[in-house]
């Protein structure tokens, strides 16, 4: 038994002293929201943002925001009432008062008798909801973005971006546990990497260069380095409609290793999608819930099918006939992932057997069925959220396949270095890139891209 | 007490169960380098490439690398000795035989008997050495940059990449233990954030857009939703002129936090520093002693001098008189890490209060001292590494310096949205953005920021 698997990763980090107070920032005149409860009985001071205010009469308490959370403030003192009037949600405030049990506020506990200052008053009403969720129907999403910066402040929106920062960390995690190197490649590039018109190009001091689309070259070259290589960067895509799925400018998860078959690669990205998921369920619970967000149904192993075998199923399912046709449709997509749901308790699925004449010239073929790719596309909730291959690494071939596909030479410009990869070697290997934004809409359960995206970017769209 | 410290990130993690069979990638036809010597006396295979051979006649063997190290193979069959015969390094083998101890081989133990299977040939030598070190002198770093692709394969050139990615993930795991949230801001933009000449600009659909030259303005609008935020992403300046300190495209860590003063900011950047060495000490010793990396001197708090009077002591020090000037010389930054090294046994220092009239309108002045600004630069070795400043957080303030420094009003294009943050309410803050590249080039002690960099970018260089 070999103990491949034994990575240290997580363990290396276990034994840094975070909590030790000489590397702590801690601000001794402070207490945080999540820690109010604790110091039931005692006088504590906060510091954060006015997040709700209710002074009408009756009951008078207001909310105050920090980074850990809210906490309900009682405030029946004139003079107290008094400081707050005219400010509006946002006005950051210092509060000292009494912390007393109260099983109806945030977090079981509230501060009264407090004296409050005033830090920095807002004497405008914000343009957007904070205390309230805010409306993601397809019609209010410019109103959405054009608010973002201070929508973002409202619980609901912050906890779109915190389940995706947890998101990417789990996958770095895992990647790490697996023996994977995080790199950075260049998005400065001399020419489009895979050709296409959806390329950016700007001005390199009288030059041309474009912006990186794919990662793709750089992580397969990477596979010659360090056999495991992965990245989390900005993409660029120059899409000219504006559409629920697409943006010009998105993080890509770039994953690609050496010295494995398709079932492997596949196997992967299978743990990968579970490990996701079983670790924001449990660490970002509450985040969820504000999204009443549903927990996918995923097996261990996300189950693979044929682009053949889809086409056949859908057809006689729907009477819409695909028989044929060289890609799902986005119909097809969603009634898949029901199906396969359904039947075979995933909401994910592998589509394989790609056609080799839809197939990039790096896209490895079937050894004995040349017609077909080795690719796959990852379906979940109704939409591709990743793409991969097993990539051909033999040189003479991958030669050939290049002047089929492109009309290239290998000593083309944008293929010359790519190429030097697999002259000096490169074992059997292959790789997916998976959309950031696309997995936390799928997780959370949201609609569109953009809001799993904190400032987003399309054709209309370049602020804020 | 608050227990604001006790902070679970590392935590969470831990109870990820990676090494659980079911989320793990073991193929249990192969074992990795680093486990051989776990197997003395058993038979094994190993895949990798061919990176060394000496098959002279007397000692026959070749070294054969994968993701993990490198294994010492003897080769005595004749049979097994030709099918080597005209291979070069970069082949891919699959290799079995018995492990035998032995001390003198890398990791303890080496191969006897080999059967040899040639996955992959290269039939062509590499164009750069992969099993000696590479010349890191400035007249051979084009050699260097041109041959990336295969260079890259070379032990210790791997090893900067590797302790690149530990000081990244230390930097992420101790600024999760400190509550931040990450974020991705994004790098297309409507127009120079911070203005000047360096900005590049490309087509948008017919629009103009340009590529974002610092994270400044995003990462201060997220203070205002977590309070305390972080980036580590892609940099673009348009830098006319190639130096070993600057490049068009690097990777800065951009981090921002709220309701701190300016020693708290200081205080953060010095435990951040001492993380990162700490760890990548503990967890990369092997890659730090191909480059005879010398540990960093560096205090648990980093000393701080003001501008004023570093140009007093470097001009009573040297006799050049640099008093009054408004930024350090280069010559000065490194005379006086060298004199905090010797006098206060740091390699580091803080360089404070600079004038106001150099100071961004974001920047805040000194309420008591305002032709000072409350900005730092954080010299290593020689060279800054990190620049940073509490932020002016009073929107009336800002507003009139914003006005003053650039003419514009609030609700000018680029700015009317980070103004909003403030309009909306904004407590104090600060933050800094370091550059990955360089805080890599002075662990390991390299001399060019490109050095540190997988593939650079410069006014000269777009490939590979």
């Amino acid at each position: 038994m070999c103990d491949e698997a034994v990575v240290t990763v997580n363990g290396k980090w276990e034994s840094l002293e975070f909590d030790n107070p000489s590397v702590t920032i801690v601000r001794m005149d402070r207490i945080l929201s999540r820690d109010v409860a604790g110091h039931a009985g005692k006088k504590a001071t906060l510091q954060g943002w006015l997040h709700k205010k209710r002074l009408l009469g009756r009951l008078n308490f207001i909310l105050l925001r920090d980074r850990s959370g809210v906490t309900q403030i009682v405030v029946e003192d004139e003079a107290e009432i008094k400081k707050l009037h005219g400010l509006h949600i946002g006005t950051v405030l210092v509060v000292s008062g009494t912390v007393v049990a109260e099983k109806r506020a945030p977090g079981g506990a509230e501060i009264r008798d407090p004296k409050i200052t005033v830090a920095v008053p807002v004497t405008d009403e914000p343009p957007i909801e904070i205390d309230k969720p805010l409306s993601h129907k397809s019609a209010n999403l410019d109103t959405l973005f054009d608010n973002r910066v201070i929508g973002l402040r409202n619980l609901r929106e912050q906890a779109i971006f915190k389940v995706q920062a947890a998101v990417k960390e789990a996958i770095r995690q895992y990647l790490f546990s697996q023996d994977f190197v995080e790199f950075n490649s260049p998005k400065l590039l001399p020419g489009a990497t895979e050709g296409g018109a959806d390329v950016f190009k700007l001005d390199y001091f009288g030059k041309e260069a474009t912006l990186a689309q794919s990662a793709q070259f750089y992580k397969q070259i990477m596979v010659g380095v360090y056999e495991r290589a992965f990245e989390i960067n900005p993409t660029y895509r120059a899409e000219p409609s504006a559409t629920t799925r697409h943006m010009t400018e998105f993080i890509t998860i770039d994953v690609e290793m050496g010295f494995i078959d398709f079932n492997e690669l596949l196997d992967l990205l299978s743990n990968l999608l579970n490990v996701v998921v079983d670790n924001v369920w449990k660490n970002k619970a509450q985040e969820l819930k504000l999204w009443e967000a549903k927990r996918p149904v995923l097996p261990a192993t996300i189950p693979t099918m044929t682009m053949a075998e889809i086409h056949e199923r859908y057809s006689k399912d729907t009477g819409e006939n695909s028989v044929g046709e060289k890609d799902l449709r986005p119909d097809e997509e969603r009634w898949i992932c029901e199906y396969t749901a359904k039947n075979l308790k995933s909401q994910a699925v592998f589509v394989t057997q790609w056609p080799a004449s839809e197939a990039k010239f790096y896209h490895k073929l079937y050894d004995d069925k040349p017609k077909l790719a080795e690719r796959f596309d990852l379906l979940f909730r109704g939409v591709e959220i990743a793409t991969g291959s097993l990539r051909e690494h033999r040189y003479d071939k991958l030669v050939k396949q290049l002047k089929d596909k492109t009309g290239s030479g290998p000593d083309a410009p944008g293929f010359k270095y790519f190429l030097q990869a697999f002259r000096y070697g490169m074992p059997p290997h292959g790789g997916f890139g998976m959309g950031l934004e696309r997995l936390t809409e799928k997780i959370i359960g949201l609609s569109n891209v953009k809001e799993a995206t904190l400032f987003p970017r399309d054709i209309n769209r370049l602020t804020p």
